[in-house]
């Protein structure tokens, strides 16, 4: 059976600004050391177990220009443009769509674009093995990550073990309060909701035939058009009726009959890039643990994370616990417990009239 | 008998990068809600009681063009260049000797160009009454400033009290650590030394014949040919032979007949620009003890100092106690408690080869 990838890069990565913006979200960046974006780094990591052809990326129309650009080796019609935003339910069913209406019945492999994983070879033996399961058990596959420590900002799956390396899925939980995030990590039961998956187009589709009947109906008009002149204006026609909905809440959390979900627990060293703070974990750090990128002085600083050009000079003196991003034309300082503040700047650019820093 | 006054304007005000450049020191630039620079200011402020032909400033030949820039009604030949720097001593008895030559013995009030004074109507009231103390009694008058904190940042000034508004000086003391600072706010009986002295040509000259001999027997060459051709290469030869001394540690504090020198406690509003801190003291001020200046976005910051442009935006998220200043071409975010390490900055641009950004 043919396995495709979707790689979802419609994000806007709102909490990545000043770096982050309207024209270029951070999957287009290069956030890491690596010189490659953080989209390049997904799709490379696949290469080995699906066939460039078969990779899919869905992307806000907006952004199909920069995925041609990074990826230059993909078809053309491989890359979906949405005409809005609707979240990952209508994504994934998009795709999944597209991708049956293509080859048929197929595996599709469901991947964010803001991901950093340490190991791509344990990340490429979890997604093996999920293709496996997939296609011999018609499972709906979550890729759960053992928690670290007791975040906030993730889902979580309580799970049961039944032998081997495939957990039975007992509870989809949408992001704790740390009480609960805590009791969580201490019973060993929970892993992180990744927010990637792997199943048959036929298994998820029919879920969301349950689920999201509109979305469904909507989808097949699009489907019966693919590859015709009239795709692009009726996807630009019926996307924007889709209500927005995540495949979690829509699909995952409301699933009954959880035989069909299991989750295969990675430990391939995963970050999920959400603020600025997860860059410490994939940065170079130094031995008074600053993670620093730049034309920079440091005088006597503890744990900052400093990200500018090779152009202006930052000088640094006595900080702790700041984050600085240095932009050609705006600059974010920001302290490191309030990270996901940064939203709240992009917020008042919108309400000020400031839309050219946006 | 004729006033003159001096303003000393060839510090490096290197505390002050990254706007106080080797180029544009920050006696040539605004660095409060005014658009004059602080030579600008301390000119203009004493407008009332000297002709404008009569004031002199001395600088680092690097800046007389700036000099005759910023202040373009003063005469050329008033502007005394140094062609190296040797502390406040040398330039003190450079200006005393042009003045002498020129005036024969006259009044001269000396005062450093980075400065701030809230109430100019006091300040002239103080400097009228030097004038007069000094015409009078050929005193060497200083201006001291009645200490509002214990600052171990200045030198400081035994008084005793002898009736009138006229104190003598019981002693010059150097500054101090935090408990002698502390012992000195809490007596009542010492005031902060501003750097600002009135005294006659001949008086000032003739206590640096005794204690600054070397220093006399050059500034005698140099006045033997002011006005004439061979000025400016006689200054360039016998300058740097000048050993570097600021007038506090080679004059005043070694006059043994302490009759002669008196001090004039000042209370309008002083305050020296020795740090980014200062600055807090002399602009407007939000209602979370924020001094706010360019194009900012601010989200929930407390105790913040930031100076930035019109053009490039600055956006601060959750800090407490930072100075952010942004200039073209480099950046400065610093611990408002590391703000005299600034200077470390400076230092290690010498250093490591990053001369264009000095």
């Amino acid at each position: 059976m043919k396995t495709a990838a979707v790689i979802m890069a419609g994000g806007r990565g709102e909490r990545f600004w000043p770096t982050s913006r309207e024209k270029r979200p951070k999957q287009f960046h290069s956030l890491t050391a690596d010189e490659k974006t953080l989209l390049q780094l997904t799709k490379e990591r696949i290469g080995d177990i699906v066939q460039t052809e078969d990779i899919f990326v869905v992307t806000n129309k907006k952004y199909a220009d920069l995925v041609r650009e990074q990826l230059p080796d993909i078809p053309v019609e491989n890359i979906l443009a949405e005409p809005v935003d609707r979240n990952t339910a209508p994504c994934v069913g998009f795709a999944a769509s597209v991708i049956e209406k293509k080859y048929g019945d197929a595996i599709m492999m469901a991947l964010p674009s803001d991901h950093l994983i340490k190991s791509n070879t344990l990340f490429r033996d979890s997604l093996k093995n999920a293709v496996d399961i997939a296609e011999t058990k018609d499972a709906l596959v979550t890729i759960g990550i053992m928690p670290v420590y007791p975040e906030t900002g993730y889902g979580y799956i309580h799970f049961s073990k039944n032998g081997g390396n495939i957990y039975k899925v007992l509870e989809f939980i949408e992001k704790p309060d740390f009480d609960k995030a805590k009791e969580y990590f201490d019973s060993g039961e929970y892993l992180w909701n990744s927010g990637m998956f792997v199943w048959k187009t036929s298994v998820i589709l029919n879920e969301m035939r349950k689920f999201m009947p509109d979305l469904m109906a909507g989808l097949e008009k699009i489907k019966r058009c693919y590859q015709t002149k009239a795709f692009d204006s009726i996807v630009e026609a019926v996307y924007p009726g889709f209500k927005p909905q995540s495949i979690d809440y829509g699909v995952m959390e409301k699933i009954t009959n959880l035989s069909k979900v299991c989750t295969i627990p990675g430990s391939f060293g995963w970050n999920d890039i959400g603020s600025w703070l997860a860059l410490e974990r994939v940065r170079p750090i130094d031995k008074n643990n600053n993670a620093l990128q730049g034309n920079i002085v440091n005088i006597d600083c503890r744990d900052i994370l400093v990200r500018g050009s090779e152009k202006r000079l930052i000088a640094l003196v006595g900080l702790e616990g700041v984050v600085v991003v240095d932009t050609d034309d705006a600059l974010l300082v920001c302290n490191k417990e309030n990270t996901q503040d940064v939203k709240k700047v992009v917020e008042f650019l919108k309400t000020h009239g400031k839309k050219e820093f946006l």
